[in-house]
């Protein structure tokens, strides 16, 4: 069977193709120029499989989409309080390219305006980096984010660089706050540099897969930046990632996400998929607009909106009953799908409007999917009610689904891999 | 066994009481006058179970809480098109009593300000209603929210009324950019009535649930407003509902939100729970401290950030095997977990890259959880190709879990409730 | 012999009589069906003679022109410090629609926007004075500016105030933060009713020769307000009077002015004349196309602009000698034109570069034209002075030109109408 | 006699001496180590006579008071058309650290904020000049307006410019919008250059009073720049020249004026002279506390205020009577004071209301002060009106007063210097 995702994709591209609406960048030649007509759209899982369509593997400067990314590195080099301290977290309600610091102290709005960018390239790396080492760290970085090793566009860049007259107005107002301590003109040619980094769509999709997924490029393996990290950089995201059209991005689409100036544009669906897009003309907000066409597409298709709640789950509890008869008789509760807060609080409060009527308990654990942190807390505290209440609690858990099950002080719990386990106690 | 819930809710009002810090609002004295140590909280399951704690059954006026309520209505009484003609859904980044109007338009940024508020409430009910039928619309409405009927506090209303000045403002620069057709103290009588509505913690926890449970409040069992509505309101609520602190808010806390002058506060936890608090003293921005405070610790503690992504889930494919052999033969395969995009992608990868090896395929999905309809569509359409293919295909469904099973054309799928069915065939 | 002025305005409403360009205002009927050909241009010297071309005898309602001359009056009533308190007098930046409050205290940035005439119009007359009484107040005062009694337009006053919206928003704002006290819908009934007063473009020219002439009346002589109100109120004009345009209205024109919506236009000249224009059509600032025009001739051609410096003036000292001789000589000092600081300033400085060599002096002030109060206070300072060293100082003043002729201790002067009198003691 | 000026002088630093509050800015070690207790204050006449008291001639940097000095010489190098497309001339509301773009085109609103204040220095010498030869033509013309060779402070300069972030972020910042069109970097350079020169206060009076003195140095009697462009100049600064506070200054001193953040202040009374303060304790606007006091004491002390009306002046006709009878009969106006607008309109009236009675005329011009454009074209005016009516008409003007006595087609005029001029006819 050939996979449907691919055939999905070509024909999401197909039904956008035809718009020639908006216009290539054009304040450097080197964006001007781009091929207007590139069309590209891929999508990364979380265990790591890439689909893509389109002119997946043509390579382009990341641009603004190198922001959250860079933010990541920040918040992983200097920690949250320094970082929050110079750059902070409020959508502007301005467009891209205003200035958006905070009136006394100079702190930008957010890190995906560029005053912000700028702070967060500059507090990226160790303190006391030099500009190298500093820009070492970023190429690293986003390198470890797509997969391999991502080289800068050096026409780009000297092209941006002699451009970058807002770029450098910011620095210098953000060098007058005392929000950089650098020579502005260094932090401009870095944060220039970062954004002239060569990308492919379906590198995009897989640094967006990596936000996605906890932080841990889901193709190499390898961690990148911390969960509570990633957290932050989608919430900023979601918040400010796309300019003044945040609140009306969030309606329509609902995911996080990043556009670049080049045409690129990405969404990070957390626990399920990155997803890139590639197409250059702009809309006024700066927006790739067949982009955003295809992330509409996409939410209306693969419900990927964050405030879509799926139709009414199936009951936590798939059975219960009693056991055998006798001192053997044992209570079985079988759970399954997957067990966050609501179908934990459903289990624990079946225990309380239905307290178990034999000594020894057996829950079943084979058919759940997921426990998240809270889920397992719950379940174990209703484990240590349930010893504390006199019950003897076994827990059926072959593929080690409830980590460190340890139900605190007064609780017991005994793990087993098959029912047989339980009888032969 | 008691529930570990209540002693939770009771230890998280008890970690905050000392906090007196902030005061009541001291513009009416019906509000100034309130007893500041009021301090609930309350949780409804989306399968309307509510737990609480702390003075959760005490009343008060819901003042701004209304306002995703109210705007919830007009969309479903009036439509997106005209809804979104007259108030827009951007971040205004100003504090919740600044004017906020689109400089041209005077559209209002948003409807969780008082001006964009106003206009929801001018858009309640059916074109034409009078004041009296409009706010028997509005009372209706939010009655079915709250479950139960809501009454007006007069001496509230009256008292806001008389010093409701500055909504009178903003109901006359509405009228002046025609956003509102109507008297504007019509406009402001209708609204205030509405802000007088006398709620309790458990009811805000209910209203909440009813949006994180697709519209349907979960007690009574009866649908409010469609599914594409709740969307919208929690959309507009994660972007908007903090006036000027909503990228903060998102950052630290993760969940769609309201607060209210009076003292509440409420979430909504899209297909988990709804959750609200109350206590009177106010920070800077308006909220209450303790409410947010304590939603901070619900947060961390109920893993209710929207951006967390859970840990790394079990496969969705539990097993795989060829049961019998021969003509006999049928490759079964086991699904395990809430079936949506990332877990359905990877069970049509599986069948891609190791396509079944007998003619008879059993899906088995007895162990499955939830199935939303992006993760229906990609079974149906994998069943679809995988009978292009030559394959018969069995459903294992005995919950019926997969709703209308029809995989469209060239497909055949084969529902059965026990693996005997299959074959007897 | 025909005076040449009104031919001159004859010239100059043809020369700007073919520019139909601009609008009239539209809000209100009865303004948008004004004829829109009217041209009309009066100037009042501030003795009191009115010239006047075109349509000078057409009634129209007052509108914005009334702001300066209600402030005048707001003024008077309640003192500096109570009317700076409430609204202020710095440039906006704003357009005349503007909202323009200060943000924490709510007080109009001044009083030619609409916020600010609404608290001018509040603080007209005594305190406590009611709706009819104050509405009295201004018809009074404004007419007294006028020199004849102005009546309301009632059907410009229905209909604006059927519109009045956005005054209703600005009114209950103002009440929100305490700047007025009274029930906005009153505020806002009141300043319409003023803006609805009835004026010619006579009218305008003898009320703005009234601030011109500080603010005595010219042709009826009587006093409207003291010489510290028209001088607030000039100033105010200057940087206030024309909304966004009020740094290039000062360099092109340079004279404080104040427009209205029904195409009126004011300008006051200090010390010389009054001038007001007609024409209804308006620019996109909401000033009078031609009216802005005329008045850009009027300066070039009649020197009026504040920062023209005349060309070098005639030496203040016409002559000086020696009259007789022996005992009997007596040293004469001739003056000529007017003595402001400069001049007397020259005075005194002759008398310590070239000290009288005669124990008498006459000062022959019978060519001087105007002495202000820091010329006769300079004057009798070098009087004293030599007195003191010496001198017996005659001062020759036939007409009374300096006023209170008292040197102060240790000085003395002897005021003589003709030279006899000196050669006869 | 002593002149009294100097006392006063003194008299008016003694009143404000004890007043110490306020701090030196503190953005560089120059200035911040400046003695604060510096005071001082100078007076420069319109015919170049200098009155100083304090501390005044200590050299200090000229600061922000370049400003007008050097947009006076961009309006004289690149006339107005060019330098207003690049520079407005709106208050901008803002404090002297705002950024005040317009938005759209990047336009500095006005050249008294430092954004304009670049733009004019990017503007002043020929176009193409280099930073050298530029800065030479600044170093000219500002010590053309001091009467004296202006010597840059290098040790400022050095320190300024390693702290003019801000600048540079200006500077970029028009870069971007192509309003200026060269490297920031030495439009800052030059920028900070021109506010290390070094003035004293007496030098800062004789700047002022060049502005006063229709663009020609008083003192070394050398045109600097032409009357419009004063006029211009003098304009701006009275509504921008004192950052947000132009409204309040102009009701209180109502004086164009500048200051600078090393403590000096300037104000220029056109036609009368130039004023100048130093002391380096600022107020919160960055004005010189002192300073602002000294120059609400000269306003009220010595009738500077520009909306201020001198008293009612004395008749324009001095005396009018028919000398001879019979043939040789001639009727005398005698005329007095200024001839400004007013009082030749009051002169043409007199023609009209009571024709003269004799066949000639003689007006006699031996007590008239100056005879501004306007008074010497409605003059002649009437003088040809009076020939076309019959009269013989002649002028006694000994001094010359009247220049160029052309009255034009069909006028005639004889100007004669004493009436046996005329008998000799």
């Amino acid at each position: 069977m050939r996979s449907p995702i691919p055939d999905y994709l070509t024909d999401a591209l197909r039904s956008v193709a035809a718009d020639t609406s908006g216009a290539t960048a054009d304040y450097i030649p080197e964006l001007a120029q781009a091929d207007p007509d590139r069309l590209a759209a891929a999508l990364c899982t979380v265990d790591g499989h890439v689909y893509s369509a389109g002119d997946a593997d043509v390579e382009f400067s990341i641009q603004s989409i190198s922001k959250p990314f860079v933010y990541a590195l920040a918040l992983a080099d200097r920690g949250f309080d320094e970082v929050l301290s110079k750059v902070w977290v409020e959508p502007s309600g301005d467009s891209f390219n205003q200035i958006s610091l905070e009136p006394e102290s100079g702190r930008p709005r957010n890190p995906m305006i560029n005053a912000g960018a700028l702070v967060a390239t500059s507090l990226s790396g160790p303190p006391g980096a030099g500009a190298d080492q500093r820009f070492e760290r970023i190429v690293d970085g986003l390198s470890a984010f797509a997969g391999r090793r991502l080289e800068v566009d050096e026409a780009v860049y000297e092209s941006e660089l002699h451009h970058a007259y807002r770029n450098r107005a910011l620095a210098n107002m953000l060098r007058a706050h005392d929000i950089i301590a650098e020579d502005p003109l260094v932090a401009v040619a870095g944060y220039t540099r970062q954004c002239s980094l060569l990308v492919t769509t379906d590198d995009l999709a897989v640094m967006a897969a990596t936000l996605a997924n906890r932080g841990v490029n889901p193709v190499t393996g390898r961690p990148v930046v911390s969960a509570p990290v990633v957290r932050q950089v989608l919430s900023v995201m979601s918040t400010c990632g796309m300019y003044d059209g945040a609140g009306d991005w969030m309606t329509r689409v609902g995911v996080p996400a990043k556009s670049g100036v080049s045409g690129g544009l990405i969404g990070a669906l957390p626990g399920q998929a990155g997803i890139a897009t590639f197409s250059p003309r702009l809309d006024r907000h700066g927006n790739s607009v067949r982009g955003v066409d295809l992330f509409q597409r996409f939410t209306a298709d693969m419900g990927m909106h964050l405030m879509d709640v799926p139709g009414t789950a199936r009951e936590a509890i798939a059975d219960r009953y009693v056991d055998g008869d006798g001192p053997d008789a044992i209570e079985v509760i079988e759970l399954q799908g997957d067990l966050r807060f609501a179908a934990a609080e459903h289990v624990v409060r079946e225990f309380e409007v239905r307290p178990p009527v034999t000594s020894s308990i057996l829950l079943d654990l084979a058919r759940i999917g997921t426990i998240d942190d809270v889920g397992r807390r719950m379940l174990l505290e209703a484990v240590r009610r349930l010893t504390i209440d006199g019950h003897e609690v076994f827990v059926l858990d072959p593929d080690q689904v409830l980590p460190d099950p340890d139900p605190g002080t007064g609780g017991r719990i005994t793990v087993v891999d098959d029912r047989g386990q339980v009888r032969q106690r």
